[in-house]
């Protein structure tokens, strides 16, 4: 496993966010665990800054730059959480992000971005269009590309959400994440490893987004071609770093339908009262659809994120 | 004061509650407070059980009876939270409740209440049926009667969500709680008194059911006379009990327009990624319309519920 990855990475990250992320609360719900057969602690990132996790691995991904780095400011490509989170990092560092997104990309993204005082650079809807874009903008500004999940100070910063359940919860015998890019999926395996006792990790992933479940099955990455699922944040496909951190230390990944992502996040929002994206939601499908599994256990689970479109909710057709 | 009303009354019923209620997180946002130019600190009593504050009074009241008493059951007249809290506390102590709710209420409304276990008996929705059924349901079952608001058992529990509140923030400036029937700022107000330091206190009303502005400022009970609000919390009248508990102790009442409202609320919903009804977003309202006042101030706010019909949201017309 990549070197960099250790424990100390981890902690280091703790103690850099700390002062500038929230504490997300670790909430539970009495009528979800009786609809469940089980006991869950959610973990809200959907409550974190920006709305995601994604802020815990750009704050520390930025905060781990040398001063003559950071002076040239950050880069991302993105339309998403993580473009937000690195704006955001960006901005509390006193730096310039630039944020490469596709010109075709929703309103309301370029003004959430804008919003924390990032310069927006346009590039073609297509991946190699993004990619140039990308690598003009680091050659002219000299910025530093932050990935938005292979990359090992991304994925200690999101170890840093399991952290904190494993911290505050009692003995947990699973925890279960969302598997978009495996960041999120990567930090929290490697803090089950290092700060829990004998705890699972189960990835969840829509059916439709599956490439995750065939790659670890088949022991090669995936690309992500044409999905097709309500989950806007998990679309993309491993990178060589989270593959291997995944291979492992991941238990399994199971996948869910479409229909049951929206009853869980309805589910959420109904006995909970707290917004979370349907990318979060997969976690509680996981365990709707495996009841037995998961029976009379205690399970950690990390709620992703709360972005959504208020106007156009999946159960309002 | 009611005699009732000491000190020690809240801090029995925190200790009362203590293993059955969520300890709510209190939440703050960067992005709300640039907005309203001022720190403001959410106590999320909508992520408490039965979604509402209301779980608190409730429950406080019914583990106040003595065992002779509860072995017959509770009552109550509400269709609303109040409805819900009493149910799941009667459930959690193994008794019964009869929920006594007219005809009409909404089918959401009755499965809630039917959802903890209790017995709804159906009134015709006047206040003179509602009454008469809740005095025939009291006789024939010996079942005892806890108030929606008017009562010191039910105070004494509300105010433990300002007791935490108080606990957990540094030195606030002000508290500022809605007022319908007037529970929850008069335990807000009390607590401000007994374990604050200087804190003002304040409620916040729909300008389009001000009774409660009107009658401290004439020092008289006004009847709630045809509301006119989207707040379906705050349509009843204060009760003789709160009338005077927020006279001693409440600073000031402010009225706030059905608009601001609405976008305090989904300024909430946005920016917190908490799900909150209308009732809960006045306090926000407040401080929006009143930005001099509160400029650069530590203020408490107490959301106080979250249970809103998630095919019907005010800006999805």
């Amino acid at each position: 496993m990549n070197q960099s990855l250790s424990i100390n990475s981890i902690i280091e990250a703790s103690k850099r966010i700390k002062d500038y992320a929230h504490r997300t609360p670790i909430l539970t719900s009495g009528s979800i665990n009786k609809i469940a057969g089980c006991s869950i602690h959610f973990k809200c990132e959907n409550l974190q800054k920006v709305g995601a996790f994604k802020f815990r691995g750009a704050f520390n991904a930025v905060a781990s730059l040398k001063k003559e780095e950071l002076e040239r400011g950050v880069a991302t490509h993105s339309s998403g959480n993580h473009a937000a989170a690195l704006a955001l990092a960006a901005q509390m560092h006193g730096v310039k992000a630039y944020i490469i997104m596709p010109h075709t990309a929703p309103a309301i993204k370029k003004k959430a971005v804008e919003g924390y005082g990032a310069e927006i650079v346009f590039s073609e809807p297509t991946l190699e269009s993004r990619q140039d874009t990308l690598n003009k903008v680091v050659e002219e500004t000299g910025a530093h590309f932050v990935p938005p999940f292979n990359d090992t100070r991304v994925i200690a910063g999101q170890a840093t959400a399991a952290l904190e359940l494993i911290e505050e919860t009692e003995k947990l015998n699973f925890i279960i994440a969302p598997v978009g890019g495996g960041g999120l999926l990567s930090g929290t395996s490697l803090s089950a490893k290092f700060f829990g006792n004998d705890i699972k990790v189960i990835g969840a992933e829509p059916k439709g987004a599956d490439d995750a479940f065939r790659s670890i099955r088949d022991n090669k990455i995936y690309p992500s071609v044409n999905p097709q699922t309500i989950c806007d944040g998990l679309l993309t496909s491993l990178g060589d770093i989270t593959f291997e951190v995944i291979k492992e230390n991941v238990n399994e990944i199971i996948t869910v339908s479409e229909e049951t992502i929206i009853e869980a996040m309805r589910m959420i929002w109904e006995r909970m009262k707290i917004i979370v994206e349907p990318s979060s939601a997969v976690v509680l499908a996981a365990i709707l659809e495996n009841k037995e599994k998961f029976k009379n256990r205690n399970i950690g689970v990390i709620l992703s994120g709360g972005n959504v479109d208020l106007e156009k909710l999946p159960w309002n057709k």
